[in-house]
């Protein structure tokens, strides 16, 4: 990723507020801060420690409050970039679209589709973006895919298999108290992006959830799922889903048609090879999601500041929030019926 | 593969007969001239002018019937070995037991679960085996995927994704006359094999058939599917099956656990690289069964050997026939009627 | 690999002796075995209780001479495979070629460059084929990567890199008392091959020898060694020898040139993988020679039955062997003089 | 790669100057500007437009001459970035040093092993730090490496293999022009890696180098090179050099020793599969050195802000840069003669 594009970078620079200091908000604001085309104008949150020490390192300010960054800015902001809990969003977004601050937020825009509609329908009368991050359709591995699809690569898709496993393996505490079904955390990614690539929507859905051990069982935590979903034009797709996978933050997705099959692998951590007496070793895959998406979100960062600067509309429409949100609730109804969800039913 | 094993080898040898001259034919002719354990004694098929030319290649004699083939064997006869057609079994298998001659047939040993249990007990009187041959068992790579989760590598399993793509891709004739359903065809190998690996049965059955074009959708022929199945013990697995698979024939397991993942994966037809200005360019996996699964068929056989000659049980059971027919009836039916389908109901 | 080929397979038979019941020994035993283009007249050695063991698996007469078994048999006998110590093929070659019986033998023919010439001169006045075997010429990897080159797809070669690793590593015993140094012993296949793919000969040799500890260092043992060709047409080769590679059975070649890359890479033991939290673990690679030429060895004598029934010139030529083992020859000259040597000086 | 370490990054930041605002300049730009330890003082360059737009994106000051931005800056500079051609090296490092201002340069520090004794000479007097850029002693991959060798990982290497292939391949006017040995430019970085991983000195080498066709040999230029060299220890290791590998940059690194090997792959530009009817294809490899080593690049600014801001010593020594230097000598002498050179005769 190289920013020395004059037709891009020179002109002027986005004034941006990061809104959360929490995992996310740490990679965001390395992102920000490593693009020259923003001006990061603070941090805020409402720990004001946490607000701070971010800020400090990458030499910014920092704020408890959005309405208390918008005051102390006589420079006007052109965005936010929020990253913080999915149930503060909506007051965020509505606060920034009333002071005509365009907005970048993590996924999913808000907790059910019908307020995700309802959001887009408060910011529709300002003149501002609203942007969801789905950073797979900024990453290389994953544009090349769908790229590959789109021209016909491997025919018409006819089946794909997606897996997410997450890495590290949560602790047990978060898992017992984050409970809930890991459909509700873990699939809009995959969904929005196999949507993007079959240009396509989801026709029914059968979903089986599972804990991996008694204790979860109990407490009705379901950290391991398996999705299928039946697209309106023929492809069916599997996801399978698990909170823990030990050896790496495993994702992958392939799909396969009537021509051949293209698929996203991993990236190990390194690329050392040990041979020894016991076999042929490789590193764990990557470690998280920071280091496998590190230049999806440099670059969905920098899509961001072409909205900003150059207008430029925001891959990830409107629709698309409302239909991935629609497919990951009947995936969870499905999970709890035992039963197939049809969404045009 | 060596039989260089003076314990098994140098005793005795097993004196059978090949039934059938079409493609398992010759695959199965192969192994047992390749094999100093066994007297080849003949091969069978009604089809003369087949049976005359695969026996001429292995300096065997040919004949037109299995009765015909008894008959003119003054040395007993220790097994059959069964290509033929599944419907041709049970006439076959009851010949032979009658004649006090162990049976090796291909799966699946009749054509529907009842058909299987009705065989098996008939044959129980005879003191003869019925051995039905799922040779992932004898693959080295499927062996060791088993074993491995069999001593705990990956923990717990909690879901497999199994992919059947088969190569080369069948004629279009072939597929508008063949008809029917991929499930019915291709599915039996990999249900055995995982209900093997897991130790578990199979709960509830769901899966989805599509046409690979609409000239197949009209004709009814389902080339494609997806089957989850829900084992007792909690895990889920997925098995996406593909009439063609052109890059290669394409058999793939994975096993994910509470402490990893364990996975069979392909070979290529050879183990060259082509690193040019277009990529890093491998060939195609191997052709097909008969080259993936070459080594599986000398050992299948050679076990088939420790049946006749040390009388060691085989690894296929009558209720392993059975469960493995009636998880793929389930998957028929839910094809059918697009809802999930119990086993246990 | 199939013999169902009529223009082939079923005119007649080649009758033919092993001599040797060594390791090789046993690995031709099975390939003849298993070819129906044979008829396995017997296996000689003057060791008899090998000679009875291994002719009782493979159903066959044995022999403690060579003249002890052309008197036996009545019916004429198209060849012999000579698989015993290279000191004792120059009267073995004679023996046959005097009973106009035709001759396939391990590498090398004779112990030096001179002696080889001599043998060939010898057998150039009977009717008979000498047909060295240099089992890469039929293994389908490295047939493919000659192909590739040939049709031009790198280019003009410009480097080579090969890598000889064997396994298992072989005793300290064996290593002592085999003693001299690895070149004599293991360059021959790849020198062989790389000539053959080049088509161009070694103007200039460079080798460097090493013992892996100091007690081999002082036995005199050379048990790795890096040998570096420079070809006539420009290219430069590199062979990297060792004595055990710990990891499975290594065998590598990559050649580079001015249009990209091809290469031959191992095979693993087995197709699994295994990811946990110390990392991805394949198999080592294939135990040793039996394992990753079987197919080679099964071709490389399917090629001498094609010489002997229907008068198919062999691959290697009268002046490969010579070249190879001057080649040989100069690389032991350097390795021991610290020096360049050159074949054209 | 994160900065979030209150104990290094919070106390103060190192003020640097950049110096060139070549390819080199561009990498070295955003690393500084990516890192907030760093404040950004300016980019020098002769080449004033290059250096004002380079300095423009990065939201900095340029200047003509060294001399002229140490006068401008009022604040104390910690240290200069060197990534001007070899040549211009010595008199930027003596002002530098007269200024107690540190350095980091491009390697090599000077144009012959004399001259790099010479310049560290000069600085010794001064109170700075002059270190020298080995970006492979920064990239996860290599240290992974170093770090197996160290602990043991593969017992006492005996041999390695070291492949360099560039890429792009250069244009055909920059090879006529650029002339020389492709050893003087592309050998330096994996001298020092092997150097620093085998803990050794090289005793001898011997070194051949070709040219990929007619006009470049007349030309008398030497794109693809082989270095073979013997370490005291006993080590013996190869390098192969081109100057254009098609496929991608392709840096491999592979050490074999008494207990297995370990290796450094390539990474492809991204990990993409596309299987169909003619094989399993992935893309080439990383572009170039920018891609492949830019966490490498980033760690590398990173210890220097260390050295600058928190004392700590370089990993490359002057003793390191003058003996990666005479083994580049002794390998193109080598070259030229046709003989094995001796380090220490």
């Amino acid at each position: 990723m190289s920013f020395i594009s004059p037709t891009k970078a020179l002109f002027q620079q986005a004034r941006v507020l990061l809104l959360g200091s929490g995992r996310m908000g740490h990679i965001r604001a390395k992102a920000i801060f490593a693009n020259p085309r923003f001006d990061f104008a603070g941090v805020v949150d409402q720990n004001v420690d946490g607000a701070k020490q971010l800020a400090d390192v990458y030499r910014t300010n920092h704020f408890a409050s959005l309405t208390e960054a918008i005051q102390h800015n006589t420079t006007p902001l052109h965005g936010i970039i929020i990253s913080t809990p999915t149930a503060t969003h909506a007051p965020l977004i509505s606060t920034a679209a009333a002071n005509n601050i365009s907005i970048f937020t993590e996924k999913p825009v808000d907790e059910t589709s019908l307020q995700i509609q309802e959001i887009f329908n408060t910011v529709r009368n300002n003149n501002v973006a609203l942007c969801c991050g789905f950073q797979r359709r900024f990453d290389p591995s994953y544009v090349a895919l769908y790229d590959a699809i789109k021209k016909g690569a491997v025919g018409t898709p006819l089946t794909s298999s997606i897996f997410f496993g997450d890495h590290p393996v949560p602790s047990r505490s978060f898992l017992l108290q984050g409970g809930g079904n890991i459909i509700s955390d873990c699939s809009a990614h995959d969904i929005d992006y196999i949507r993007w690539v079959l240009n396509d929507e989801v026709e029914s859905v059968y979903a089986v959830g599972t804990s991996s051990d008694d204790e979860l069982e109990e407490a009705g935590v379901i950290d391991n799922a398996t999705v299928v979903m039946k697209f309106l034009k023929g492809a069916v797709v599997t996801l399978t889903l698990s909170r823990g996978a030990n050896y790496g933050y495993d994702q992958r997705c392939e799909v396969f048609g009537t021509d051949g099959m293209a698929s996203v692998e991993n990236f190990a951590e390194n690329s050392t090879v040990l041979s020894n007496v016991s076999g042929v070793h490789r590193p764990k895959w990557q470690h998280s999601f920071p280091q496998r998406f590190e230049a999806a979100f440099g670059y969905e960062l920098d899509a961001f500041a072409d909205t900003l600067l150059l207008g430029k509309p925001w891959s990830v429409s409107e629709e698309d929030c409302v239909a991935v949100q629609r497919v990951c609730d009947a995936a969870l109804e499905s999970c709890e019926r035992g039963q197939v969800v049809n969404l045009f039913a």
